[in-house]
């Protein structure tokens, strides 16, 4: 039972015209670390239908703190809410050691390779998200 | 008390590797909806404080149906659930003839031009917001 | 003999910190009066292929004048400068009624459906790239 | 005389519509690697102004093999071709191991912190550059 850490590159132009990180680049940095636990990692650990097609169906967010542009990374913390038959849901903290700057939940749901058809979450899938389980 | 209406347009890029607008980008749609609403409209109909600096504190979006680009805009209604003493809140929909792609709602803070502080809305701004509310 | 003319809508979150429309987005308007000549009005025209699959080869682009959010788009004017066996060249320019504020070209491979190898400009395409042409 | 080395990190979302890098996006890296060499190096080396206002007066890139999306970050090996009173010239490479994706080029101006207008290359600024001068 372990959090998902990733180290998210902040780029100059993720700055809007206020010279602060835009909002909107905050869940850029999300479905970085998502792609990073879903598909560099869970390939690595033998859940690779997650790389094959998962859509968002929801996200929250709640900004703490204005973040400024800097050559050091921020952290981002994900964990695993919940599992349920065909979706499941995330939480995540954007964070550094100076304390949180966001936030945020989203719900995922396993799409068929095949066909454009929502899936179930598989057992294989199960065992890998239930690595990260924090209800 | 009317919705606010705002054409956004698609772009190619805005797609991702699975050929839909990215999750992301919807949050961008919203962004120039609200800069419409805040900046453009706002300045014109004397609630130009509202164009000098508001934050997000919060989003919050679920995702109905997938979307392809197109060259047709798409429609973001946007409207205003709560006035507070020093916060708003906004509720979306993202859709166009064949209906609604996404559904979102932000709360957001006005911030004083000098210092870096949330300030109160003031009357200007609740005037024009009041407008647009539909609780 | 015309020049193909697209409008752009600037994003607000085009600018940058210092607070006028990033060099790089430039390159973002360059691609969607692409998108409108080679994909939209292209398959309206017959040039059905063109949408199917052009890679870029070559962008250089002079800066002229810095572009400040607005919520009036700017327009780009495409044209074709050569065309050759395998490869077409464009120009373009970035400007509204108070002047250029880019000049840039570009030049593009067409690619092969099946294989991921580049292929000649077929019949269809060159006749309509040569309504486009201006040498 | 070396050459600034910069690690660009890739994001899944820098992927268009094709499944490759936008050619776009490498524009960005090219941005990112300048900031790491004109204001996170710069500063500490004590060319601080270059920090403080550079603007880009052109890019020329030719783009040579198509780049995929993958966790490991690629390296822009950047280098400075020539000083001038008001300007400098930039030469980049985009790679990896496996060779060279792009190979780039930009003129740059610095610009004066009071007045929005180009100035000249400071002394400072040309020692700082003299030490990447590659002709």
């Amino acid at each position: 039972m372990a959090r998902h850490v990733y180290q998210a590159t902040l780029r100059w132009s993720d700055m809007d015209a206020y010279r602060h990180i835009n909002n909107v680049q905050y869940l850029r940095y999300l479905e970085e670390a998502r792609v990073d636990m879903m598909f560099t990692l869970g390939q690595r650990e033998g859940a690779k239908t997650l790389s094959e097609g998962v859509v968002i169906a929801r996200h929250e967010i709640d900004y703490k703190r204005p973040l400024v542009w800097r050559p050091e990374p921020i952290r981002i913390e994900t964990w695993v809410t919940q599992i349920r038959a065909a979706s499941f849901a995330l939480a995540y903290e954007v964070l550094d050691d100076d304390g949180v700057y966001a936030r945020a939940a989203s719900v995922l749901v396993p799409y068929s390779l095949d066909g454009q058809r929502p899936r179930r979450v598989n057992d294989e899938e199960r065992r890998y998200l239930e690595g990260f389980l924090e209800p």
